[in-house]
C-alpha cells in the first residue's frame, strides 16, 4: 500500500502546485514544465502522475470541488432551509480571500468548460449537485413556513445557481460593489427576498 | 482613406474568423496559423493587422460587446422601467442559438479576464455600463410606481447584474433546466418578482 499512498500524494503536490500557479499568474503561459518546478519535480517525473496538462487540470478542478462541497457539507451539517440555504451561499460566494483566489481558478476552469465536453461533464455533476441541494432546501423552508409567498422554487434555484455561478466571474472582474462587503449585502438581500421576513416581522424599526 | 477603410475591414475578417473558432473548436488549440487560415489570409499578413494573439482577442471581445450593447441600445430605445429591463435581459440572456453561441465567446473571453488584467479593464467597463443601464431602469421603475415594495435598487442591480454573467456560464455547462426555454422562464420569473404585479393584479383566477 505505501506506494499507492506516495503516488496519491505526489499527484496531490502536483494539483497544489497548479493550483497556486492558477492563483499567482494565470494558466495559459504556464506549461507541464513550469507545474513539475513549482511542484519540486523533474520535469520528466510529471507524467507518471498525469498523462497530460488536461488530465492535470481535470483533477485540479475535481479538487476545488470536492474541497468546495465538504466545506459545504461541514457548515450545513446541521441547518435546513433558509440557514442552510444562507451558509451554503457563504461558502460559495467570494466573501473571503481564499475564496476570492478559488474564484480565479474556477473562472480558469470555465475557459476549459467553454472548449472540452469532458471538464464540461464534470462542472455539470457539481451544478446538478448544487441544484439538488438548493432544491431541497428551498422545499424544507416553504414546509417551514419561512419562505415568501412570491417565491417559486423551481426557476427561483436556477437563478440562485446562476447568481452563485455569476460571482466568481463579477469578483474577478472586479468593481466597486463587487468587494467582500458587495457579496455579503447581496447575500443578505438575496435571503431577505427567499425569506417570509415581511409578514412575521417583530415590527419594523 | 480607402488604404485604412482597407485596413478595417481586413481586421474585421479576422476578428470574425477568431469568433467562427472560438464557437467551433475553441482558442485553446486556435494558432495565429489557424486564425489566418480561417479568414483566408497568408500566415505572414495577419502580422499587419495585429501584432500579437492577445491583440487580436481583445478586439474580438471588443466586438463582441459593441455588438450587444448597440442591440441592447436598439431594443431598449423607446422602453424604461421594467420593460427596458427585461428588454435588455433577453438580449444579454442565452435564448437563442446565435446568444448560445455569443455565451460560449464570452466564457473564453471570462478565461483571459482571469488572467490578464487588460482584459479585465475592458470587461469591467462594460459591466459598470451595464450596471448604470440597470440602475437608471430600476429607479425609473420605481418612479412609475411599477417596482415591488421590497426590492432595493443597489443590491437588486449588482444580484441581477452578476445573474446575467453568471447565465453566459451555465448555458455552456448545460443541463435540463439551461435551455433556451429554461431561461425564458428563469427571466420571467425574475422580472416577476422585481414588480410590483402581486398587489396591482386584476385578480388571481
Amino acid at each position: 500500500m505505501p506506494k499507492i499512498v506516495d503516488h496519491e500524494q505526489r499527484r496531490g503536490e502536483l494539483v497544489e502546485a497548479t493550483l497556486r500557479i492558477i492563483v499567482d499568474q494565470g494558466l495559459s503561459g504556464a506549461t507541464m514544465r513550469d507545474i513539475a518546478a513549482e511542484a519540486g519535480f523533474a520535469n520528466g517525473a510529471i507524467k507518471s502522475y498525469f498523462a497530460s496538462k488536461s488530465d492535470l487540470l481535470a483533477a485540479t478542478y475535481l479538487f476545488v470541488f470536492e474541497a468546495t462541497n465538504r466545506r459545504v457539507e461541514l457548515s450545513t451539517a446541521h441547518l435546513r432551509g433558509i440557514a442552510a440555504l444562507r451558509a451554503f451561499a457563504h461558502e460559495v460566494l467570494p466573501v473571503t480571500p481564499e475564496l476570492h483566489d478559488e474564484a480565479r481558478v474556477v473562472l480558469s476552469l470555465l475557459a476549459e468548460v467553454a472548449q472540452s465536453p469532458d471538464h464540461a461533464r464534470t462542472t455539470r455533476a457539481t451544478m446538478v449537485l448544487w441544484r439538488t441541494w438548493i432544491l431541497d432546501w428551498l422545499r424544507q423552508a416553504r414546509d417551514d413556513g419561512e419562505l415568501a409567498a412570491e417565491v417559486v422554487i423551481e426557476p427561483a434555484a436556477d437563478v440562485l445557481l446562476t447568481y452563485l455561478l455569476g460571482a466568481q466571474t463579477s469578483a474577478i472582474i472586479g468593481g466597486e460593489t463587487f468587494d467582500f462587503a458587495g457579496f455579503r449585502g447581496q447575500l443578505d438581500y438575496v435571503i431577505a427576498r427567499l425569506a417570509d421576513d415581511h409578514d412575521h416581522s417583530v415590527g419594523k424599526s
